[in-house]
């Protein structure tokens, strides 16, 4: 495995982005899935300057159990005039427990003199002495170099002694930042080559940076050129590479942190990360997406639905005999897949993996098994076509499978139908009651259930009604409920998808229900997931 | 100005993004809006492969006034074994009336033998027959050396060898394409430079080409790089570029033209384009985003809604007293703006510069001013920790600033309640009605709207309520609507947000609602919506 730092700045730097907004349960969630990725660093928030940084810290603390990553803080330098030991936003770093703290800090003389409104001289002491009372400390410390690459422009000599600064103070990396975004791959390969000289570093052993001392790089894409920036810091010496994941950031966000990487290893045969995580990076991209409600974008390389789509035309043959004459690597190093976007040649593959995943053994080679598979596909096509999407529902899946195969689908109720109305209060949250009429345990049952939003009454009324039939459902408990509209150029008459998890205490699941109604959807939704419920307990129906 | 060709493919290659389907009026359109921008060449399809693409070369001819831009016919070279004389595809390129004619061509030696299943000979005799046989029917010839970059690495001298069979038979200009996308700048530079020299280009008095034979590149965003690719080759000699606007095109897409253009002049200081016709490229980039009717990416580089938005309450201080130090360049260039977004990172600063942005003038010196500015981010800084978020609902922000400042809200309409029912229907989707019960004009109103969903029936009750009192809200759509479970942990019961996006024809607005109660915050976010919308025409309160 390669030296390199990979440091994620989803949680702070990412959560800048326009309409991005984190709750402490999404950043947990996410920490996780970035774990799970194999990154080396994910920087958590800035811990003192935001309630909600500070209260992510301590539940990270007990509820997050990282495999790979470190955390870091972020903060900044102690406040001009003050002492790093008594400055109340430096101490909350310390007090975040997270091992590894990221200083930002001036190097661009004019940020020093027009914004931070000090000398240089004030500004190089506040990095010294916040850098060596964190050491003091115990921790680890980086040196976020904030528009370094437009400072060192202005006035080299300067930039260059804030980073001897950071490190004669004890700094293990000093991450040259382009903040505003606007540098060029010529220009940062140029710029990293000089102060890997100038500093002296690339001696050690590791190959770009002498002992401790390393240089970062932090990209922003507004000359739509972050990731090239990065690769470009990397090849002239840098061993720190920030971004986020899916690029998140402000303005044009920041480097792709899985694109820099899957070219890093991929193109450039660099060992960057276990190859085994780098399959799981379009599977967390989604589900990152998912929690931060930011649409997938399709475009996205390596992990975009589109990244490897083919719209079949002339080639549409030579695919099929030679796909590496149409692709630039073969889609599973990143666990994204090749699609024709009208030959259903990997729809097939996939649905007999999926079955034999799932426990049903079909032989492609027996005709009756051949012709399941087919008729499988084409309802999922036909699914699909009308907005469904079952990578993100396998028990929707599982279900929509048994009820292809003869009696691998017990029918545990019937419903007649439902209703819910919602009303406004005057003083107060408007209120929810459905009604909801079916048949289960061979008699006709009509329950009435209230909740603070049509989803959840639907839930309580369709609870009480199964529950003389089947008690087993108390045990069940919906612990995610998510919407997406689909083609939004038609506002609220778009078709509605919902997504559901559910608990049975043991295990979760997903399932999925797509309609122009949204509460028609979540109605299918809520049903599927106590239908799979129900399976998986074994239990008979009655 | 320049030498360089700027070529445009969005009508071709661009067309092949998934999900993007144009007509041929849609293409006609853009065609328009790209020689507005200002473009050398647009490549307007395949005329003879595909019918629509005859269409519009026929319409073109008749319909279209360019003042910038030449038109460009895309094409194969002739069958294998065949007369280019006698080719009817070759023949339909003729027949397209196009100055230009652009023909792809295979020099990838793998290609030559796999996909097309002929002779390296044969390959050559085809380029060289049809160029002949189109510059004697007098148009311009360009190349396209289709998997150029992976050819080179598998056989050099048969990739230079295409490129020589098409410069001696007239071709002015041989585009390298990256065509699988999998090509990173340091590669592109090294065979850009090989290619030039090898091929004794360079030495012309145009700088990078000699005579009329020009080198050009066309990139694929596969890697993330399209973009820095381009420039790499621009760097080693090339002097065409090929890509398309919005980065459209199949797979990551197309190298994003504008972005290209915009590092090229702005960073580079290479005169492209006419200054003032770059200034147009946002408003080209999302007019053209309408026509295609794939939602504008707000992270894209120059032109995105985002790219000069800052949420950084930290920065908004300084940004106050020197914009320049936190943005790459004026965005006045490209036709942007720089925006302040309001976030719970906002401190009294961004509340400031927000008001001033929105006409309202005030006096940080000012007490009163500044009490409300206090009083201001007081209540955003507790709707935040409810959930809203007003970086995405510039309008609710509006509305919030308006209700703090007497006499800057006018009360249109007084709600006494609401409420709505949806019902399952056996056979079909299920149907929803909502009543509103209000008062405008100085009566009381009781309507009852029905739609495929709650959120549209209460949409629809709202407008009937209003619609005597305020005939203008007829021209107000809802045009986008988005829902967020906030913490998820606890599922159905969560707090939901709701984003409404609403358009009077002109612009856009979006406004916020958070509830428990999903019904309940869409209806705070569609009365946001009216409301804004009313205040936007100047409709006085009756």
């Amino acid at each position: 495995m390669s030296d390199l730092h990979v440091y994620d700045t989803t949680l702070r730097d990412g959560a800048q982005q326009e309409g991005l907004n984190l709750s402490v349960a999404d950043k947990l969630a996410i920490a996780s899935h970035l774990d799970d990725l194999g990154v080396g660093f994910i920087e958590g928030g800035w811990p003192g300057a935001n309630p909600k940084d500070t209260e992510f810290f301590a539940r990270a603390a007990t509820d997050l159990r990282l495999k790979n990553a470190t955390l870091a803080a972020f903060g900044a330098t102690r406040r001009v005039g003050g002492k790093a030991a008594t400055d109340p936003l430096v101490r909350a770093l310390v007090d975040s427990g997270a091992p590894v703290v990221t200083l930002v800090a001036k190097s661009h003389i004019g940020h020093v003199e027009r914004a931070l409104r000090t000398t240089r001289e004030e500004n190089l002491a506040m990095i010294r002495d916040t850098v060596s009372f964190l050491r003091g400390e115990g921790r680890r410390v980086f040196l976020d170099a904030e528009h370094f690459f437009d400072g060192y422009a202005v006035d080299r000599a300067y930039a260059l002694e804030a980073l001897r600064a950071a490190f004669e103070s004890g700094a293990e990396v000093a991450a040259l930042c382009d903040t505003n975004g606007g540098m060029l791959p010529g220009q940062v390969w140029d710029v990293v080559t000089d102060v890997v000289a100038a500093l002296a570093l690339g001696s050690g052993p590791g190959g770009g940076a002498s002992g401790d001392a390393r240089l970062g790089i932090h990209c922003h894409n507004d000359t739509g050129c972050a990731v090239a920036n990065s690769m470009a810091a990397v090849g002239a010496g840098a061993t720190h590479v920030q971004g986020t994941i899916n690029g998140y950031g402000e303005r044009t966000g920041n480097a792709n942190l899985v694109t820099v990487i899957a070219n890093l290893q991929l193109k450039e045969g660099r060992e960057v990360m276990d190859p085994h995580l780098l399959q799981e990076s379009t599977r967390i991209s989604h589900a990152i997406s998912e929690i931060t409600n930011v649409p997938a974008y399709s475009r996205q390389p390596y992990t975009g639905a589109s990244a490897f789509a083919h719209k079949a035309g002339l080639h549409a043959s030579a695919i099929k005999v030679d796909p590496d004459l149409y692709q630039h690597l073969d889609p599973k190093h990143v666990g994204n897949d090749m699609r024709m976007l009208i030959s259903d040649m990997a729809g097939r593959a996939s649905i007999e993996l999926k079955s034999r995943e799932l426990g049903f053994d079909l032989d492609p080679e027996d005709e009756e098994d051949s012709a399941l598979v087919q008729k499988v596909l084409a309802r999922v096509k036909e699914l699909e076509l009308r907005g469904y999407t079952f990578d993100a529902a396998d028990a929707s899946f599982e279900l929509l499978l048994r009820r292809e195969i003869a009696g691998a689908l017990p029918t545990f109720f019937d419903i007649e139908s439902w209703r819910v109305i919602t009303d406004s209060r005057p003083d107060g949250d408007a209120l929810s009651e459905a009604t909801v009429k079916l048949s289960a345990g061979g008699k006709r049952v009509l329950r009435t259930g209230e909740g603070n939003g049509p989803v959840n009454a639907l839930d309580q009324a369709l609870r009480l009604a199964l529950a003389t039939a089947y008690p087993e459902i108390e045990h069940l408990e919906l612990i995610d409920f998510r919407v997406r509209i689909l083609d939004a150029a038609h506002g609220t008459d778009a078709v509605t998808r919902v997504l559901i998890e559910t608990s049975d205490g043991e295990t979760t699941w997903e399932t999925i229900g797509v309609a122009p109604n949204i509460l028609e959807a979540s109605w299918m939704a809520l049903v599927e997931s106590v239908t799979y419920g129900l399976l998986r307990a074994g239990v008979p129906a009655r």
